[in-house]
């Protein structure tokens, strides 16, 4: 794409009350934009970022033989009501709103009731379990203070797959399952090595349940790693048994963190509420065991910027980033625009400066949107017999032929 | 993907509230589920439609240089004041919500203020203009009453572009464009010969705006169709002039018709209010130039439905089809285990019936769904020498081998 079409432009300064470096980088590079404070719009680059994690997910879910469904945000206060989550005196974050002619119905913030409440229409055999089924939709929540930007948000898209099993070994398999998809997903948008599986409390119906927590001084989390085994466990778990669940290791590292994921094992408390039953083998009626497991899209984004990003801007992980290559034109636009073709048509993904504007700019504006690659058109690099290609996160650029520089990028 | 994996079955009846034939049918047959009238989530095979339907839209939108984004569900009420359309005395159908400090809230039912007030940011030369963007998101109506399936929802998708520009003759031709690509659409996804781009009252700023209508009987607007331009008239204009605006027939064919798209002269209303400006050649202010244009791809879904189904069903026109081939296995799922594998490898997208059913319900649940082409593997289709072929649409089966049979969809 090119750059002088791109509706966006950088902005110098991010709006005063944003407090969250991920919001400031985004909003100054142009990827979102603050309608108040935990509400974001995506512009065109934001919404490319967030189209590329969600297909990581949708990768990693269709994997584990998740299938995909849209649900609604407007929530039908009766289902609610049986597993007693609709007063605001239990649940303290819903949005509520209602019909002209007065009916209360909630924004969603979760979607284990109508899930369940639909899953009735189709369980009604052991044949016809096990399953899970996923969405990738608008989640609402009335957050009292909403200050780390993309990262908790008063409406943010959310990936959430719910299980349904016949008994706790076929439920423990997918849960095993779904936690390893969840460690490709960190790793793949580039977060895994901060990443760590963590134990936290389980609830009724099974000991743990288990955060992905991303290691983070922009992080609401503390939590407390066992280098030994790559885990960590949560506060509420360090202050029950003060050491790690799986080697007894009681040298656990302390470190702020950013919830990117959980996985929790429901057991039977929405199947019971809601009436979501089989019949066994023995013609026995059995309630439906589930496990609920949750990514948000925006927030993995959010992450990746407070991570990742230095002084001048952001860096994108390759597999995520907006657009591969930021080619940028330096008065020589006709080379550029050859260049430009090129890499278009090897399939490589392009954001072309070519506006009529000062080099330190342009490289400025590039440092800040923080595409991987930087490939550099100019005078100097033409009589050096190419571009010059710099890495977002490298040091030095390396003058190469459009032909070496398509095979690198290929190559990585 | 096997039809035993598929978690959602056909069913004998729909909820007995439903009225709608669209929502009927798609109940019945697994695509959605009715939460509330007026509010339908998408299962999995109603998801794949809705899908290929935007996809459908993205492709001619991106064509046309549209640059997606996307917007937020919650509003804020300062900016619709100044448009004069917070009050509900204005508009009678918002959603309404607060938060916690009791700042009032809206549902978006329509994005003009919120990417209006955006472009304040990015827009301040002419050099800045034209463009335009547009977004695929879920719009909030609280319609008084639902009764058309998911034609009219309480809650249901929209694709709305909007587009900017530095004067009327930009802007004409811009509309001009968009109104084609439109047509483009409403082609591919297989309207295109019911449907009408139909002259409709303007407003302040434009003589006309244009609406697309779908001539159906389960329509609820009425249009008045001048046979020698192809276009039509709504009942405003009717009512005005009583003849074509094109060639000035006035034996018009009145039907009733669905409202599948419409695209409208903006002006300078949104631009004015919101103080959206931008410096001209001089160095003078002026206000940008706005149009909006919308299609919701879910009454496009149920357009298709309500238009295209007969007694037996659903019949999915191939470009919108959740999967290309329903594949019937009538005892003989070994070989057609084979013929699915073969049909995944050249790239066809097959929904497997390998369950362990009678015939006739999966002939039923075959022509309900109404995928394309079904193919069924029986013994008597080995012994004439591969399976037998027949189109949702068609009248009798034809047995071939299943090399003529790839051959012929991928000729289709």
């Amino acid at each position: 794409m090119k750059q002088s079409q791109l509706f966006t432009k950088t902005r110098k300064e991010a709006p005063r009350d944003e407090v969250s470096k991920n919001a400031q980088l985004l909003i100054r590079a142009g990827f979102v934009h603050k309608e108040m404070a935990g509400v974001y719009s995506f512009l065109p680059l934001g919404l490319r970022v967030l189209d590329k994690i969600n297909s990581i997910i949708r990768k990693e879910m269709n994997a584990i033989g998740g299938q995909e469904i849209f649900m609604t945000a407007l929530q039908d206060k009766n289902i609610w009501e049986k597993t007693s989550r609709w007063s605001d005196d239990v649940i303290d974050n819903w949005f509520k709103t209602s019909l002209k002619n007065g009916t209360e119905l909630g924004l969603g913030f979760t979607h284990e009731e109508p899930i369940t409440r639909i899953m009735t229409n189709y369980i009604s055999s052991y044949k016809d379990l096990p399953f899970s089924a996923y969405q990738i939709q608008t989640k609402f929540r009335n957050e009292a203070r909403a200050k780390s930007g993309i990262m908790r948000g008063r409406e943010f898209m959310m990936k959430d797959l719910y299980s349904f099993s016949r008994d706790e070994k076929e439920h423990d398999e997918f849960y095993q399952k779904a936690g390893e998809a969840y460690m490709k997903i960190f790793n793949t948008v580039g977060v895994g090595d901060k990443t760590f599986k963590t134990f936290a409390s389980g609830g009724s119906f099974s000991k743990y349940s288990h955060e992905f927590q991303t290691i983070s001084d922009a992080g609401e989390d503390k939590i407390y790693i066992c280098e030994k085994c790559s885990i960590a466990v949560n506060e509420e778990i360090i202050k029950e048994q003060n050491k790690c669940p799986e080697c007894g290791n009681s040298k656990l590292k302390e470190g702020k963190s950013i919830e990117v994921g959980n996985i929790f094992s429901l057991g039977t408390r929405f199947s019971e509420a809601l009436g979501l039953t089989y019949n066994d083998e023995k013609g026995e009626k059995q309630f439906v065991i589930m496990g609920c497991y949750g990514i948000g899209p925006g927030r993995v984004m959010g992450t990746i910027v407070e991570t990742l990003s230095d002084e001048k801007g952001i860096v994108w992980p390759e597999s995520v980033a907006p657009f591969q290559v930021h080619l940028l034109s330096l008065n020589e636009d006709k080379e550029a625009e050859k260049v430009y073709n090129e890499l278009e048509k090897a399939g490589i993904e392009v954001l072309f400066d070519d506006r009529d504007t000062r080099p330190g700019e342009k490289f400025a504006d590039s440092d800040l949107i923080g595409i991987p690659w930087r490939v550099v058109v100019s005078k100097k690099s033409l009589e050096n017999g190419g571009v010059e290609v710099k890495r977002r996160d490298g040091d030095d650029g390396e003058v190469m032929s459009i032909k070496e520089l398509i095979k690198k990028i290929i190559n990585n």
